[in-house]
């Protein structure tokens, strides 16, 4: 049977194709099949749709499929059903319990970035590692096999470095002081950073205030090879691009299997061509780890599979139950680490964090015994602050911009506290939520400013927290958020009485 | 923010909106989220999707929404983020190896049936269950939910009965001649069946060749009432509709945890207000269920899981390793059914089996003692040839209708053996698709004549397998994967020889 080619507005970041009800019954076809398209000399394995959107006689193709495949509109296709990809039935395997053979893995892996794959099929996938679990190797043959798939840098010479942190922790920018002080010592450090999923703000989303971080792998290894460093956003790049469609079903199903994660940061280590890692595992009351013994395995893992894969990983845990910085948001926290590095002061929880992170590295590559030292001397002699705005220029951005000159939201609103007492939890998740209403990470200058920290005395009356947005109505719904939630509690110190008549 | 409403052509049975992908990031929307619409004083909740379909200050609405909720366009639609349905987090328990209480089971089934948990929201569903398994209880709860949140048959008298079978066999269409014979003996029987899904013809299909299928679920009580019995498509009524959409999702994954066989079959008996059940398991290489084990077990869970609900089960193994009949697809089996009632001969598998079935409900109901030679005798008088066709004459059909005059394909092709010997095997998955190459179920003259059964003596040149189709590109394509596959395979007597020299 021939059908008659027509492009339809169907948004598809895959090959789908689309036929009248009437057609599709004719051909045998349910939702979720597969059909083989011939055109001319071209044919392409697209997922079939029904839908009114076309008559019968015709095939609807989605514009990304007409353009990748250079169809035209009135064109004759032939339309054949075919087999689901065997992948499937690995992921199956996996389902019944069993273990995939590293062929297996990289066929799945393989129809993931190859967008052959399907949502449910992929959500098959991580269900069944998140529940059955996963070997060392099988970890280690899905990292493979996602760098395999994708883009990959390499540097012609230099140490390679790279750090990340598993997120998850409000205010915790820390990498935008550590990178350029990591670079200073003349390590090159290819960084790629992820844009919030849930949060209000992720590395990129920040750094994208003071510069351009769509950059293609082949400006990340130029500006890195110029200026020593890079803070860019992995997902322009098209290293590990399984992981990306792994990341998205994982975001609608709420579950991120600890295999999964893993191979997420490792892919992209290898995937810049990094040697030596530096991983930050935040640990605390509502952070994604919650426990330390969590936090130990998982850092275990990271050594164990970067030991197999070629790298050498140390990982951190470090103090993740309250945000590190008091800025929650892209404008608000650009313009705390700038305003950070125009004072040199190292007496700060996010200069700490960051010195101890280079300082990791450092000691790791061998350039100094005592790297934390090292690493202060360069910070405190302004080299971090003026590393970071040469990788601001070589990203296109305004390297003379000073913290004062960033724009933040002008609708703003003031919480303050009911009582005297002492500020006794914060709640990370409360701040995220009312950040993300007021606008961020999408609005630069939205965000929420945290006036006192865990153990801070507080007066009736004192600021506990600012929101900032850009519209008048993401406010609103900021302060409701706010008012629902209770983002900071502050206590007396009497908490509670037993045997006191009343 | 207000959107102006705008009807989309988006193929949706379930409240869909999309937004233009600036006014998404706008509101903080990822994929998968979902948002409350207020519409004057309508609301409701709804998946978001991003399409450039429709413009930034549009909301576009899929026209199974537009009608459900009576909107019209160019009204102005209020938008906010709302967080996931509770149900979620109960599947969520099951993924970490937990237990659904009564409530939480409740509250799934209900997303379910009411269309608010999305597919890969049911996936997860389907594969927690899978791999974790399910209580008895939990099934149990799970079966109420399906029956509580459909349509449900009662019946003011009489004494209610039923028959199904899980299926997987072709050329299994017994139960069109065990459901007459049952209800001349005065029991009502208000059978529900299955259109195809993988098969090549579902008992409802075949029967749609006789009669109209798709009877509402008043219709079916007035037709038992009056004539004793009927055979529809569930798919037409609404019992049990959390259980359609599952087995949607399911289909896609290629998976059915057992739990939800056993629900599926179970919410369908209870929905239709029967209380003796007979339910067929055939057991075979090839089919649904391989080993006689795997068999018992899934009877017992069916007999125990019915004296929880209420209901009286008595589920039997059958021979389940080759096809009942000769004829497989809609038209040619309900040609060889009608043949054998007009033919009125006990001597033949398929009478066999089906008045064994109509034998165990007289037996259950204690309406005779000796089931089998009480429902022999109705078969042989002829009674059940002419209670069946006062059924198809209350569903709407010809009552008159004789086998010879029941149609089937003109275009065909017989394939005949190469060599002689005996035939030893009867590919069941070949001889589907072959009958679904050629058409079936949808053209309902399509299907698949077998000339041989396991054990038959075969000559070289003896027709083995006979394709009938209605359209000539349908019949190549049955001819192309019946060369591929081996639906018959003719062995000599001599299969494998050692120690032969050369």
């Amino acid at each position: 049977m021939k059908y008659r080619l027509k492009v339809v507005p169907l948004r598809s970041e895959k090959f789908t194709v689309v036929l009248n009800q009437s057609d599709a019954e004719d051909l045998g076809l349910l939702p979720g099949d597969r059909v083989k398209v011939i055109v001319g000399k071209e044919s392409f394995v697209a997922e079939a749709d029904f839908t009114n959107l076309v008559e019968s006689g015709e095939i609807g193709v989605c514009s990304f499929t007409a353009e990748t495949c250079r169809l035209d509109e009135k064109c004759m296709a032939e339309v054949y059903p075919v087999s689901r990809p065997k992948s499937v039935e690995f992921i199956r395997k996996k389902l019944d319990g069993g273990k995939y053979s590293a062929v297996e893995m990289k066929s799945i892996i393989e129809d993931i970035a190859k967008n052959v794959l399907n949502d449910l099929e992929i959500s098959a996938f991580i269900l069944a590692n998140e529940i059955v679990g996963m070997s060392e190797e099988e970890v280690q043959w899905m990292i493979e096999a996602m760098v395999e798939n994708g883009e990959r840098i390499s540097f012609e010479r230099g140490v390679i470095v790279n750090m990340h942190t598993i997120g998850g922790l409000p205010s915790n920018e820390f990498q935008l002081i550590a990178v350029p002080t990591v670079a200073s010592a003349g390590l090159l450090i290819p960084k790629t950073a992820s844009r919030a999923i849930t949060s209000a703000s992720g590395t990129a989303d920040t750094m994208e205030v003071l510069a351009d971080v769509n950059l293609s792998i082949e400006e990340i290894r130029e500006i890195t090879e110029k200026v020593g460093g890079v803070i860019a956003w992995g997902g322009a790049t098209n290293i590990a691009p399984a992981d990306d469609r792994i990341i998205r079903v994982e975001y609608q199903l709420e579950i991120s299997p600890r295999p999964h994660a893993i191979a997420s940061l490792l892919s992209k280590c290898l995937g810049t061509g990094s040697k030596f890692v530096s991983i930050d595992i935040p640990v605390g009351d509502g952070a994604k780890i919650e426990t330390l013994e969590t936090g130990r395995s998982f850092a275990n893992s990271l050594v164990e599979l970067g030991r197999r894969l070629g790298l050498t990983v140390t990982a951190t845990l470090t103090e993740g139950s309250q945000p590190l910085g008091n800025s929650v948001g892209p404008g608000l926290e650009a313009k705390e680490i700038l305003g950070i590095l125009e004072a040199r002061s190292a007496e700060n929880p996010l200069v700490e964090k960051a010195l101890s992170f280079a300082a990791i590295l450092f000691e790791m590559t061998g350039i100094a015994n005592d790297g934390y030292s090292y690493a202060k001397k360069i910070f405190e002699s302004g080299k971090t602050l003026e590393k970071f705005r040469e990788i601001i220029a070589a990203q296109g951005g305004n390297e003379k911009i000073k913290a004062d000159e960033i724009p933040v939201g002008d609708k703003t609103f003031t919480i303050t506290s009911q009582r005297n007492g002492i500020a006794k939890k914060i709640n990370l998740q409360a701040v995220n939520e009312i950040a993300r209403s007021a606008g961020a990470p999408k609005d630069k200058g939205a965000g929420v400013y945290i006036h006192k920290k865990r153990g801070d005395v507080v007066k009736a009356g004192d600021p506990l927290l600012t929101i900032y947005a850009e519209k008048e109505w993401k406010l609103d719904n900021a302060i409701e958020v706010a008012r629902a939630e209770a983002p900071i509690v502050v206590s007396g110190m009497i908490l509670e009485v037993y045997g006191r008549s009343r």
